[in-house]
């Protein structure tokens, strides 16, 4: 598709960011028939490279099938019905399907539904432009905003009616709201995640999220052949705070249990992740909206982020699809409210296992207590356990946006 | 039965004071043959004047139905089959009964059970001994500790062969225990509650625990005339603080709704209460029990306090009767051990509905919305609610003590 592109350029809806929520966005247009562009600032390869999240809600997987682009997900991703949650070697396992009448989590990495989001829109001719660098967004209160961006080496404009900023948390998209009017709520915790990716067959069919007294870890993987482990680190960690031995010396210790062995191989991938809670309000402002991390971060732990940005990019479809095919502008004026109430309950629930997972240095005895406590729950209340599956599937926040919103709207139009 | 008392007197228990744990043990106890004297330092007026709690589980209803001490509470008692939250004034009644298979709350003076059981320990010939101040305990490591106390002007020992250390949070029971043996676990609240008993029928059939941004409120009541109202105050407040006025002012503000009305009436009782969370471990030391506020404080928020000192009296009565009936330590062994898990749950619910409901002036702006999170999943989620309500009515403090204990159990014997 990387032709020469004319100096301006008019689309319906200009896409910033090829991550997972710009893609699906420009797919479930196209599929309406409503037209995108979406500009990446980076290359293919290193899009299709990124390591990140694995574990999708059925509401992803629905609108992936939606989409089209689900044929090697449906027929690669491993299905998991269950869950494990670990303390102090101790396991308790969520039964995800049976408190949730049927609803299961399916393992397939973020790259992989990029890469065949990627092959979808090429095949279907979708304008997609690599190293395309967008740099400044104007006219947004008009009913024609121009996206300028630099590629191939040379400037060019994106009029379109909307703006989609898909762009992430580094992107110029939410810059683009005046910041009298953006509210930002944050909050950083004291440990970060080393994250390998190990050539061994997974020792687990499910997912085990530990606690333990030396610290969180998480044995996930990425298919039959390949295991995702993490382990809970320092802030100021480096990767040459970590050699290989000392990684599985501390997943052999958190994961353990009795009668259980944990399987090493080869390490492919190591990488430490900062955890973050991030959220800006509103996710929109006249033409532009935003979606996935642009407008909102999660700690990774409860494999919330994909999920929350494809959600978002489900209600900005919904809303953009009721305006060019009805005419109906409530729901892109409703967009961020909606989405607000799913992204606190997102944001309470990841905040809830960071919370209850990690080991807090310094934490008051008392508070150690209660997060002890909070474990013990799951394991004599069907209740507490029932809640977890609902906000692990998905259905917490589904149920959550679509209760009625009670935030003003934000404006539009 | 405030005859002259020997200077030396044998009896089987040896119970330190006349609040609902020690006197609902000591009539157990007679029910079943095993002698006891109660020590209580304050005057028999006093015991029977003080305004407490007045939230009863099924479990404490149970365990007072079984210590024949029932009748006025199940003749004057009012049975609640649910309980209203309310978040700025949208209210969300949590279904007790429905949603965990027909439990319920009556609420019913602390104060008036610890009348019944007075006039029941009387009529049947208990020793209870009012302004009797136990002023030290000695030779807890053999069969036949000692309990030294002052009684109309002289001194006197009680001997025993178990003590029952039910003497509060200020009590010299908990102290009895060497320093180097105890964990202690707690943490303060930067908030108040100001209570009032108002000569005015309730407004509300139910319970209503209101989070406002002004601050807690809670609508109790304490028969169908008497209404019991909380607002949250500043933890250095004075009564001189709270004229009525500013007490109504506040009440109206924060627990209403549209369409429903605050009845007033003249205050006849006005008091502040600090919350705070303390547990000291373990609970038993050879021959000493804690029992209730000697050894754990909840916040009110949630109405715990009667009912784990009653859940602790349930649990020492079992041990002290398979002693003297079977000859069996082992649930004196594992007392400590098996009501800390209960403890535990006790105080972690305490500690969710008081962080949910409470106003914390300075809270970071994530963690309020967090909060308010809190409160919608129970809108969207009924096994939110649920889990609210097996801890309200105590069935996840039962299941919690049923559990295996983990702990080791205190020495003892």
């Amino acid at each position: 598709m990387e032709t020469a592109f004319p100096a301006t350029r008019r689309t319906q809806v200009g896409i910033i960011g090829a991550g997972p929520a710009g893609l699906l966005l420009s797919q479930l247009l196209h599929l309406q028939g409503i037209t995108s562009v979406v500009l990446e600032n980076r290359s293919r390869q290193r899009v299709e490279s990124r390591q990140r999240a694995g574990l999708l809600e059925q509401n992803t997987v629905n609108l992936l099938r939606e989409a089209e682009a689900a044929d090697r997900l449906d027929r690669e991703g491993l299905v998991h019905e269950g869950v494990i949650l670990s303390y102090n070697g101790r396991r308790h396992r969520i039964a995800l399907s049976e408190l949730t009448d049927g609803e299961c989590v399916t393992i397939y990495a973020q790259t992989e539904v990029v890469k065949d989001l990627i092959t979808k829109r090429l095949e279907a001719g979708g304008e997609l432009l690599f190293e395309a660098e967008a740099t400044r967004i104007e006219g947004l209160e008009t009913d024609s905003p121009r996206i300028h961006f630099t590629y191939q080496g040379h400037a060019h404009i994106l009029e379109c009616d909307f703006v989609a900023g898909c762009d992430g948390f580094h992107g110029i998209s939410r810059a683009a709201i005046p910041a009298e009017l953006q509210k930002v709520y944050d909050k950083t915790y004291p440990y970060s995640w080393l994250g390998i990716i190990a050539q061994v067959p997974p020792s687990t069919d499910e997912l085990i999220y530990a606690f333990h007294e030396r610290g969180f870890a998480l044995h996930s993987m990425r298919s039959a052949e390949r295991s995702r482990l993490y382990v809970q680190c320092g802030v100021d960690d480096t990767l040459e705070d970590w050699p290989d031995e000392r990684i599985w010396a501390e997943l052999h210790a958190r994961l353990g249990t009795s009668g259980w062995t944990l399987q090493e191989g080869p390490i492919l991938e190591k990488s430490i992740t900062p955890m973050r809670s991030f959220v800006s309000e509103p996710m929109q402002y006249h033409r532009l909206f935003l979606a996935g991390d642009a407008a909102h971060i999660v700690p990774p732990t409860g494999g919330k982020g994909l999920n929350m940005a494809v959600a978002d990019t489900k209600s900005l479809f919904d809303a953009l699809r009721a305006w060019y095919q009805a005419g109906d502008a409530s729901l892109l004026q409703g967009y961020s409210a909606a989405c607000m109430r799913r992204v606190w309950r997102v944001q309470e629930f990841s905040n809830y296992m960071t919370e209850m997972l990690h080991l807090l240095p310094g934490k008051a005895a008392f508070d150690q207590h209660l997060q002890q406590s909070r474990f013990d729950l799951l394991t004599t209340c069907p209740a507490a356990s029932k809640v977890i599956a609902e906000n692990y599937v998905g259905i917490a926040a589904r149920r959550a946006s679509e209760a009625v919103a009670e935030q003003v709207p934000g404006e539009i139009l």
